[in-house]
Formats: C-alpha cells, sequence, structure tokens
C-alpha cells in the first residue's frame, strides 16, 4: 500500500515563495515519494515551471526525474458570480 | 521543401494581448501548416498556456490537436551585467 501512497503527492502552487514549494518537493522525493505532482492555475503556473526547473536542476540532478506535463482548463467561479475560464497546469515529476 | 517550411512556425509569446497570438496560431494552421510551436519565457509563460488552451479547445477544436510541452532554462543578462536565470517554455501543436 505504500506504493499507492507515494502516488498522491501532490503540491499545489500558490503565492508562496517558490522555495517553499522547492523544499515541500525535495522532501517528498527524499522522503521515498517516486513521483510529485505540481498543480497551479493562473498566475502560479510560471512559479510551477520555476519549482520544477530548480528542483530538476539544482537539488535533484542526481536523480535522473523525469516530467510529463499536461494543460487544461478549469471554470471557476468570480466574486460576482460568473464564470471564468482559467487555464492550469499539472507537471509531474517521477524518477 | 514545403514541408520543412511548416516544422519552423514559431510564435514567440511576449507582452501582445493572448488574442494577438491566438489569431497567429489560427492563421498558420489555416495556411496549413502541420505544427506550431509556442516559445516563452518568465511571465510569458501563463500566456502561452492560456493561448495554447483557446487555440485547441475554442477555435481548433474539430483539428485534434496535440501539445507537447518542454521546459527548460535560459540564462539572461540583466542590466546590470550579472546572468539570470529564467524559465521557459516550449509547447508544440501538432494536428
Amino acid at each position: 500500500m505504500a506504493e499507492n501512497k507515494t502516488e498522491e503527492n501532490v503540491v499545489f502552487i500558490g503565492k508562496k515563495p517558490t522555495m517553499n514549494y522547492v523544499i515541500a518537493v525535495v522532501t517528498q522525493f527524499n522522503n521515498g515519494a517516486k513521483s510529485v505532482v505540481l498543480k497551479a492555475r493562473g498566475k502560479a503556473i510560471k512559479k510551477a515551471v520555476d519549482v520544477e526547473e530548480v528542483v530538476r536542476n539544482r537539488f535533484l540532478n542526481n536523480l535522473n526525474i523525469n516530467y510529463i506535463v499536461a494543460l487544461s482548463t478549469e471554470k471557476i467561479k468570480t466574486d460576482d458570480g460568473k464564470e471564468s475560464n482559467v487555464s492550469s497546469i499539472e507537471i509531474t515529476l517521477k524518477r
């Protein structure tokens, strides 16, 4: 069942500094995770790419980590009740 | 040689409105391109994803367009002569 658990490592990228998320991802891998998924939408998309690049090239460059990117659109409700489309990204990091 | 030419359709995503780039991409496909590559770095990464989503889901949803995403880091020189790392994205759209 440990295998199952490691499939669920999701890090939601939001407004915190990039390094916070980098540390979160590195910690997951150091704890034995086989894969970590970064999820972000809107303005946080850039930060998700930054996190992926820093993790893969600077912190875990010895682990040969691969990535797969999925792009999609989410509908979110704005404060005035209207629906708005927001692009989102899902970066799966696998060792 | 026409085949070769269509491989080189690159759209650089910058500071113009999203729709400008959407129209540029749609025009390329309408002119017979088999693939179009979106390139962006830094803050424009979000816009590149927006362009991809709008093109694929709203304008050319009948073409069954696939996408491949490559992420990388570029070194750029800042005004004061220092080197800085900037994340970049390359989204290849293929029909």
